[in-house]
């Protein structure tokens, strides 16, 4: 069955059923980034496996809302279907609020209420009748299969550093302080990072399928208790936990009554929500565990400096390996390139997954900021020019991303002065210094106005929140000059924060260059005009130093790269072989 | 009557009428930022004149809340009086809105609603009990006199740029596009915009006291009618404008039912909104006038460049004046040199009063922020170190607002590199370049960073938005990387708006170093990637050059520098006599 075919037989089930519109996205029951192979309804319906996307089916027509990282993306997969590209951010294109309020006004829209947040369900129910208790895609969806659970298995206080009791007090107090009676957590790194356990039940995030109820007396986890290994159960017995079925969530809702419950809104499915309002009041924040989840503390600080030692000689190492091949004339592809970087993260025996699917990508794709090559479709790397890998380890230790940008080949000038460029925005972030109060909104202009003062600029944020042993996408804070709905930008910076910084240039059909770090937000100083917060940087590998236009560096910027690259040397010349020592020398050279 | 015994009276008064606490500020009928000396209730109450600070009186105790930039003021204002200072913005002191929620809870509150903001009392009046229905100062005012009109005259569409029907009917838009039926205007800059007229109720600013219904088939002005001169009246006549006495206007408010009125609860009053709410829909609301005259048109754009080669003149005398008295050994002091600068804006035709209180500070005083010299104190220019000036004017073609610092004998090199930094930070922002979106939030950390960088800040925002023959102060646009209540800094930045980029330093005991230009924002380029704004520098006088230490600036800032001196030259050149020439040479020589 093709997408269009699909289409035709949802519009036939919505007709029966009387509903105008119906919603479609990969989305699972708590609002996760990634979801198990099993929620990706929108992919099946659309072609289109991007993050961000959200799919609108009427009577006649079909559109898909995705933001700038997957405009060049969407349009390749949207190419043989009858779905139109609705560009977010673009001003053209209404955004999928904007339209419902001008085409749908006073219709009936349909989408599955478990997979939709509770925010977005009140919202547009002002304008229209919702019918959210029937997954209709769930009843065309071919060889669907049922969901597979994964072992869970319990962190120990060394990887953890704090004991679930201490989290619980700490999660009670707040409950108390908001005059709740009761918290419900239903995003799964939350409940993760909550109950020091983690699983495999979504792709490259290492959380399982479960919801948690949390009360000043009692807790009530749900989730497939056979995963649970032996380990882990203790751990729970031990804590009091009680344990109850991941299906039976629902009924238990349906139970629950007379109590000012604490929730995520935007985290929390329709469905969800509209079971809890009917016995119970209850309070629209952010969860608890956000904040203290980012924040991380000194033991999971000791343990992602190490894991960053491991993760950065194995991106040098395909650095080498990239610039010898392609020296040596060896055929080079994408794809291979994404398992040899996984070849030598596998060489680091806390490494157990990549934390998102690794973009290796050449040239033009580069410029296609989401791009992700497969075994079916890898461009060769012919010619000279930038090859980008924007990759990431899942270790017994921590959550990494990194990104470099190589040269292969003789390039032009303006390709080096862009490579500067991005250069130039990380460092500026990099080596900033803040005063207590400052937020991402402020701290995005550092990197921004570099770009801006040539009439670039690129269509992400400049940074996110990194997880630990988690999401490699996790907030409350990011590096964002503007709003994005149900995204973190006006956060406070606190130590203890882990937050990438990943400036970029992207021209379409050319190249894209991406250099990202990982940065840790640190004490600086306190002087009479307040506390002032710097980042330390916790990615430890070698900048590609051939690009750069030593001519606009400044003296400031060019001790920040020599500096760090001495860094570099000093970790990882203890990691590496006498070979790998030269080369790694010649990375980290002074300029 | 000392400032304790007038508390004391006041406390007779709130307890005969049950109140436990009053609240007392130099609030008018329009939460304008200056008010007719009527309106100075605070000041009688308490000593501290500043512009931004509320007393709260109890039975027992005695608060005064303000901001950082009066810390030193109001703590030499308030040393004889039984008034504790609350540091606005330091986490001690719990802010009002905390201090009522902690120790007021239940209890009865008081304050004049007529001079309140209705956002105010609706927020507080969830906790407590409010009495808004007397002002109680009134009652112990002694030799308050009555409120003093002045005339209102019409301003010309060489002036405006726009003639109130247009205006009118941009307005009307906005409510039909509201599905609103009227709209309340209360603050003065609105009203005086809207209708083309000017007035002089309030000091340096020439608004008038008034208030302002506009439906969508009628308009009714409140003001003292006998104020308006004929040029007024006849333009009023042939718009068809209703005219009513400004007493009148309650009576009026009680009069309106069945209509949706869009007001800004933060420009009404609390009285006022609970009259319209009476019988009335409300849509709370900025005003529509609000975003539509910080824009200014091409006919204010051109003015307001030619009154800035008159005002930046005047300052240029100013500068040439201080440095050659000092020179020559003549004995100066603060005050004087206030009325010096006011004597060369005199020269301009053009002016009639300057735009706030002189600011002219030598050394230690120069590190109160708003310092003003009176005749009863003045300190002696004596010794060596920073003169800052900080004036402006109101002149026929525009507002005005600049600031200079000036080196006088020999000083430190941390002096010379506090100036520099100042320098720095006041290039940084004029130089900038940014995409269409970005507000005054994301462009703060360009100056502040420099500052951070080295442990100092300056307790007040980069930059504010600044009327066209009206407030020195005007939203929504701001510079400003916190969040302030009440104040705009998220307003995306658009071409037309004219706003002020003024870092400082500021060393208790020691000095102030401020520099202080209008920038005005304009489009840039377009790109594949977007509209970029910059900015063109309408302040048109020259900085002290002798502090700069060349050494800390970069090339683009040299050069940022050189071109805006020759632009100071070029465009001053025409303007003065022979002998002024030479220092003008001087003072703008390339560096």
């Amino acid at each position: 069955m093709k997408v269009n075919e699909r289409i035709n037989k949802l519009r036939e089930l919505m007709s029966s059923r009387g509903i105008d519109a119906y919603i479609v996205d990969n989305a699972d029951h708590h609002s996760s980034e990634y979801v198990n192979p099993y929620f990706k309804e929108r992919t099946y319906m659309s072609s289109f496996d991007g993050s961000n996307g959200t799919l609108l089916i009427t009577k006649d027509e079909a559109f898909l809302w995705t933001d700038g990282r997957y405009f060049l993306q969407a349009e390749l997969d949207l190419k043989d279907t009858e779905i139109k590209l609705m560009k977010m951010g673009v001003e053209v294109f209404p955004s999928l609020d904007e339209y419902i309020k001008t085409n749908l006004k006073g219709k009936t829209i349909g989408f599955d209420g478990e997979c939709f947040s509770s925010s977005f369900g009140e919202e547009i129910s002002e304008y229209l009748t919702i019918k959210s208790d029937e997954d209709l895609v769930g009843l065309i969806f071919e060889n669907r299969g049922k969901i597979k659970f994964s072992e869970i298995w319990p962190l120990s206080i060394e990887y953890s550093g704090e004991s679930h009791k201490s989290k619980l007090e700490r999660v009670r107090k707040e409950i108390k302080e908001n005059n709740a009676t009761s918290l419900i957590l239903t995003s799964l790194d939350d409940i993760a990072w909550f109950y020091n356990l983690r699983g495999g039940d979504v792709p490259i995030t290492p959380v399982f399928l479960s919801f948690a109820y949390i009360s000043l007396d009692k807790e009530v986890l749900f989730l497939n208790t056979k995963s649970l290994n032996s380990g882990a159960k203790k751990a729970l017995k031990e804590d009091n936990v009680e344990l109850n079925e991941y299906m039976s969530f629902s009924s238990f809702l349906k139970e629950l009554k007379d109590e000012t419950i604490l929730v995520s809104q935007n985290k929390l499915s329709y469905l969800y929500l509209k079971l809890i309002k009917e016995n119970n009041k209850v309070i629209d924040k952010d969860n608890p565990t956000l904040n203290m989840k980012a924040i991380k503390n000194s033991v999971e600080i000791k343990n992602n400096r190490e894991i960053h030692e491991y993760d950065g000689l194995a991106v040098f190492r395909f650095m080498k390996y990239l610039k010898e091949a392609y020296r040596d004339n060896v055929k080079l592809s994408e794809f291979p390139m994404a398992e040899k970087v996984l070849e030598y993260r596998k060489m680091c025996d806390k490494f157990y997954e990549v934390s998102f699917e690794t973009i290796a990508s050449w040239n033009s794709n580069g410029a296609i900021v989401h791009y992700e090559p497969t075994k079916e479709s890898s461009m060769a790397v012919e010619g000279s020019g930038f090859f980008l890998l924007d990759s990431g380890g899942q270790y017994m230790g921590g959550t990494t991303d990194i990104t470099r940008t190589m040269m292969l080949g003789d390039i032009s000038q303006e390709m080096k002065h862009h490579y500067t460029m991005v250069l130039k925005g990380l460092i500026s972030v990099s080596s900033s210094k803040f005063i207590k109060g400052t937020t991402g909104r402020n701290i995005d202009m550092l990197s921004r106005e570099i770009f801006w003062k040539e009439g670039l600029d690129y269509r992400h944020g400049t940074g996110h929140g990194i997880g630990y042993m988690l999401n490699v996408h996790e907030g409350p804070q990011a590096i964002r000059y503007q709003n994005v709905a149900n995204r973190y930008d006006m956060t406070e910076f606190k130590p203890g924060m882990v937050t990438s910084i990943e400036p970029g240039i992207y021209l379409s059909g050319k190249y894209g260059i991406r250099l990202e770090n990982e940065i840790l937000c640190k004490e600086d100083m306190k002087t009479e005009w307040g506390d002032f917060y710097s980042f330390e940087t916790l990615t430890i590998c070698p900048f590609d130093l051939e690009p750069v236009l030593i001519d606009e560096v400044t003296e400031d910027e060019r001790k920040w790269l020599n500096d760090y690259h001495k860094m570099v040397y000093d970790k990882l010349s203890k990691l590496v072989n006498k070979e790998e020592l030269e080369t790694l020398k010649e990375f980290t050279r002074q300029i």
